[in-house]
């Protein structure tokens, strides 16, 4: 650690007016100074997109010593985009992302806000930690993940990630069960399937909700995310992106379309 | 290849006006029956995003026997969940997604709507392919491209992908050059960083527009996708989706927050 306090960026997916987002500023307070860039409206779901079609809107709403608070609209990527690269006094040391209302385990990193914008962090070689909860109730008290929490972010802010990799933090629903501890495990393989629930529209137009059920390949295994937060469990995931398939290379390589 | 027709399920991301997509349909034809669900305004670099906050509408556009067209108030992801669980006949044979108006090279992947209807696809063991051209241009001709595609959808129905992977293929601006030939290649590491151009607004808000710039961490290697595309080649390279960064995990879970 420098003798200056730690520069740490909050953002998350369910936008500036998430409990679980006042509970990570709150942590994030007491290991530095804070700069808080957050999306003005829920943006679950939304991946690792960004605003290219529209402009968007940033205002400042609050500032003072040590912590300055702004709402975007945009994606919670946009949030780290333009932290990083306009709205910060110097490069962040540390991204905090969440705390997010609702798990982000196996495949569902592939989907979530909050996980691109730790992701994205992570990208700009930035230690970039995502928080989640199991349990989407936007009124879920999610204070007893704070030690939890302060312990990993303590840790990681000493010893610093390897370049371009991030944390993917889980924890069981914590306002039904005690935290056991935490485990460093893998994301389980997995797939979500898709049920669409027809919506009522009084004009009688076609609409459909889309509501989904995660499939774990790796049922039972005992090195996954998915096995710990059942046991109640914190689950630690170090992430990096690399979308190649490196394996089949060689064999695609002697395909006929090659020349 | 069994008896019966393929069942093509074609989406983009530039939406169901696209010129790309047109070019597409019309190559999906000659191999199959098609099923169109795309997006109903632009939905570029929209990710992996879906929607859930909102309810999504569809309408069938056009129904003629072995095709059909559906516009979706959603994102690519949404076309191909909704046209999976809900719009198909049957399990589609083949995803192909695109042409996309721009290059999905690099890091680009993690930013795409059409990559991501094509890994998407992908998840559920369906051969997807993502088409995409170096030219960001509505209007651009990519009708040179066409002979290249038919070639490499061809011998992916033939063979078939492994399950989970997808192919992301990209042209050179063939409104300028001459398709070379086509090289299985893997993405090249590299970083989108960003600048923020002011938007003029009427009501003096404060806007901007996110603007950016590809790093080509691996400049000058020869087994790279960026390496052929600005060599006039077409790049082939094969996706999977698995963020855990194995490597990382064992050094991981010695760290004190453990236990």
């Amino acid at each position: 650690m420098t003798e200056k306090r730690p520069y740490i960026l909050v953002t998350n997916d369910d936008g500036i007016t998430a409990k679980g987002l006042r509970i990570l500023i709150d942590t994030a307070k007491k290991f530095g100074d804070v700069l808080v860039v957050a999306p003005d409206s829920h943006q679950s779901a939304k991946s690792h997109s960004i605003t290219q079609a529209a402009p968007i809107r940033f205002d400042k709403v609050v500032e003072e010593p040590g912590f300055k608070e702004f709402s975007i609209s945009g994606t919670p990527v946009d949030c780290v985009k333009l932290a990083i690269h306009e709205l910060s006094d110097r490069k962040p040391d540390l991204i905090l992302s969440g705390i997010n209302h609702g798990a982000n385990t196996s495949v569902s990193v592939l989907y979530s806000g909050t996980m691109a914008a730790a992701i994205e962090g992570g990208l700009h070689n930035i230690n970039s930690i995502g928080f989640s909860v199991d349990n989407h109730s936007s009124e879920a008290d999610f204070s007893p993940v704070i030690p939890y929490m302060e312990k990993i972010i303590k840790e990681v802010i000493e010893k610093d990630l390897p370049n371009g990799v991030s944390l993917n933090v889980n924890f069981p629903d914590v306002t039904k069960v005690d935290v056991k501890g935490i485990k460093t495990m893998r994301g389980a393989n997995g797939v979500w399937g898709e049920k669409f629930v027809p919506a009522n529209d009084p004009h009688k137009r076609k609409f459909v909700w889309i509501t989904g059920k995660l499939t774990n390949y790796d049922e039972g295994k005992d090195d996954t995310d998915l096995y710990f937060i059942e046991k109640g469990y914190a689950t630690v995931t170090p992430i990096k992106v690399d979308f190649n398939y490196y394996s089949f290379i060689e064999e695609l390589s002697d395909w006929d379309f090659n020349g």
